[in-house]
């Protein structure tokens, strides 16, 4: 056996502290010697900006977030920042108001600085996205890619309780999917254990106590480390199903991958065993299948796709675009017949463990 | 408990593939669109550079490379590169040769591809270091991290065993001491235990023999790991250590941190849950300094001291120079006795189990 794999790292300084927000904004600041700042938030999102940006000077406050970024918001925060001479953005918020700020980079070159205050990932990744008449345009930039992240668990405090968790399951989705995707390396394998070990730790202590800090820094670490390994590694069958499900069948996003997870983790798992070695000892347990039920028990996972509007009249479609589109680096090949498998027990909330083999 | 920590992730592409270094080093040259490559290796790895240069073109071969970077070398190297018109820097070879292309690139900006034939780890950092009359500069600089390090195992082969063993050795106790050195973060710890997965596994297979493709595979990308983590991490304890032995008693260096790193293990285990949980799971046993012990006992490691001209009298003075200069992140405080015990024990060559408490 030969190790054969093209990764790249991308570049970023990652500034981690609880309550370290303020302080490490204006640290970076100074430390890229910016002179003219630009601040976005959405407009709910402007009095947190307003106090994490209160030790540096700010030129520019700029509010108008809408998810998705259409072209339209983004040209508008494009001319605010040429005419203002802007030389740094700091972005404080979530994946919309990262991904204006990406967008803003992407065709100016101006840096920026992204505090995070969800667990959506976009701010380490160098993807960037664009929406014009409902058409979403993705591509990859290095240019896009925040010079620094800062991460202060406090800023998650009011993320409710089954945001998180749904939120942090997409995460560990992330993680477990990036062990069999196209580019999947053993770089990606390592962040995206480490993240499966801080998810598994951080969420059962979000749901005991939402204002749980440990918790909250357990799971903001791993969703970070979760952007990173799927953004390095790419889209593998978790990510593929839930992408039919929730296009075709209009699917809740973090539901539906939160129900598909286990189902796709005992499809593979005993067709990879050095990715289940490897999960299981992040889940602190012998079996990466029973690790991950341990941690959906304990954090109330959702169970099955019935419960959000999926019928069994929905199966062969979604199998026969899934066919498709599951790239060939999936360990078990997939066939009409296990797919079919996989999605009847996923719609019924079975026993994950009837599908292994 | 709290994370708190400032990781900067240095961006970097990594091409890693036995027997492919030739088509990687020509697919990175066309993606940089560099014009005029100066390729350089020593003279006596000039012919493995040709061949693996040979489907690029090359504007310049220089191979004059002297260990530790003397200022004169490097600055001949800068003149050379100006004087080419140069917009590309290719190194081919080990610690001098990566070193001597990051002078260049120190003052003049030119990126540089490394190809790396040894377990050194310069390639994956940003470190660089001149000597002048008998002094070494280092310092660190984003300009000289090379842009892309390409691996190809094949290119390893002929590293003698004794001498891969030794090395990896020294990878490894990068590794461990990452663990507690004064920037040890969640992100290096992953990185450093996946370091010592590969190494675990790798040196052995070099011992029971040194053409096995997959143990130069997972030596050199341990190598790459340990330099990684290390150079972001920091020195701890065991780096400490053995610069005073290396320093003052000129004992020669791999065999120095071969010898030395068990007893610093055994020594912080105890203090350093975490630390030992992650070792003991990257050596895939329940206990750290009994994995430890298993692979020195695999590759007949060093095993005291002494036989490498170190005296009992030496002792004072290196307990008088390392309580100085050990850093405060050491999880167990460091007296002027137990250091003594330490060394007393690496000096005889006893069970280094006696230090743990």
């Amino acid at each position: 056996m030969s190790l054969k794999f093209t990764h790249t790292t991308l570049g970023q300084r990652v500034l981690f502290g609880n309550g370290q927000a303020t302080e490490n904004l204006a640290a970076e600041v100074a430390r890229l010697e910016a002179k003219t700042v630009m601040v976005i938030a959405g407009e709910r999102g402007m009095e947190l900006a307003t106090a994490v940006a209160k030790d540096i000077d700010v030129a520019v406050w700029h509010d108008e977030v809408v998810m998705h970024v259409p072209v339209d918001v983004a040209e508008r925060a494009r001319t605010v920042s040429a005419d203002n001479g802007v030389d740094l953005l700091v972005s404080v918020g979530g994946g919309s108001t990262t991904g204006l700020a990406k967008a803003i980079s992407l065709t100016t070159g101006i840096p920026s600085i992204a505090v995070a205050t969800t667990y959506a990932g976009s701010e380490a990744t160098d993807v960037w996205g664009l929406t014009e008449n409902d058409v979403k345009t993705t591509g990859s930039d290095v240019k896009v890619l925040p010079v620094a992240v800062i991460y202060d668990s406090e800023l998650t405090l009011s993320l409710p309780v089954e945001l998180s968790i749904a939120s942090g399951l997409n995460g560990l989705a992330h993680c477990v999917d990036s062990l069999w995707a196209p580019n999947a390396d053993p770089i990606n394998a390592a962040m995206a254990a480490e993240g499966i070990r801080a998810l598994n730790e951080g969420l059962p202590l979000i749901v005991e106590d939402s204002q749980d800090i440990h918790g909250r820094d357990l799971a903001l670490y791993g969703a970070y480390l979760a952007a990173v390994s799927f953004a390095s590694a790419g889209s593998g069958m978790h990510h593929k199903l839930c992408h039919i499900l929730g296009g075709t069948f209009n699917l809740p996003h973090a539901q539906t991958h939160a129900t598909v997870l286990p189902y796709v983790l005992a499809f593979n798992v005993d067709h990879a065993p050095e990715a289940a070695a490897r999960m299981a000892a992040a889940f602190g347990v012998d079996d990466a299948v029973g690790g991950l039920n341990q941690l959906r028990a304990r954090v109330n996972a959702p169970k099955a796709l019935k419960d959000y509007g999926f019928t069994a009249e929905g199966i062969p479609a979604v199998v026969e675009q899934a066919l498709a589109t599951i790239p060939d680096s999936n360990p078990r090949p997939v066939t009409e017949e296990n797919l079919t498998q996989l999605l009847t027990a996923a719609l019924n909330g079975d026993d994950p463990a009837t599908l292994r083999r």
